[in-house]
């Protein structure tokens, strides 16, 4: 029974969860700096390396990679966005950037629950479907995301221990 | 006619691009080092961070953040993987990681064009979609990446400049 009561207080197990439940995340700003490194790092294009360049592209303006919306998504969810037991565990999903993130904005990260599936081969654990998008501070989405996430069981996880 | 030559010699335009056609990538080699430094700025969960911690987890051992692989798999993409005219440029898609990327995996990308599409009411441009297999170096998949890009047309830029 140790094992049950380890995890944070606010983190939730697969019967926790229920289509339809709402998370709100913390908030990050992002800068040109970050969008630069970044870019630098991981995504090496004019506009998200140059902001003189970048007004002559498709953006006309420096904007951040769309990997790097998704890994501060990834940051907002881990650090506040969606508390599960386990931590985040994803198998995969579907994304998209409706728009653009542009230095000085503000992201949060709002997740709503689309589907809990307990596993039937798998009695400890079940997959969960959830729809997170991640705002900037005019409230316009700039990434939807749909991750399959693997969620353990509390009554199991008790069990185990 | 200066604008039309400009890009590399070897950037495609949507006009070189048909169903069936392969690209492959340079290499990257990930190490613990990489792995913790990402996951400390966008995935700080115990199995990216500490070695020790991860062995007890769904992982057993150190694995890099998945985002943290769709990052340097554009790095691939953007370097040598995918010589696009325009850069790489994607409203989303769909990903998925079949396996986890370990420290010292050396990672490289094969793509494959699924679908090319001229765009209807924008005759600069088209959208292809594009299969990116992330694999390691015992050739195992580690990411799928399903993604639709925007591609110009040779013919428009030509005329435009």
């Amino acid at each position: 029974m140790v094992g049950a009561s380890k995890p944070a207080s606010n983190a939730l197990f697969l019967e926790d969860l229920q289509v339809g439940q709402r998370f709100s995340s913390g908030f990050h700003r992002i800068d040109e700096a970050q969008i630069k490194a970044f870019a630098a790092q991981f995504d090496p294009q004019p506009f998200h390396l140059d902001g003189e360049v970048a007004k002559a592209t498709l953006f006309s303006g420096l904007v951040a990679s769309g990997w790097h919306t998704a890994a501060i998504t990834m940051k907002l969810l881990v650090e506040s966005g969606l508390p599960l037991s386990g931590g985040i565990i994803g198998s995969g999903g579907e994304i998209s950037w409706p728009k653009p993130t542009r230095p000085g904005d503000t992201l949060s990260v709002v997740s709503e629950i689309e589907e809990v599936t307990p596993s039937r081969s798998r009695p400890d654990r079940g997959m969960i479907r959830v729809r997170s998008e991640t705002r900037n501070q005019r409230g316009e989405t700039v990434q939807v995301l749909i991750a399959k996430l693997v969620v353990p069981r509390r009554t199991t996880a008790a069990l185990a221990t």
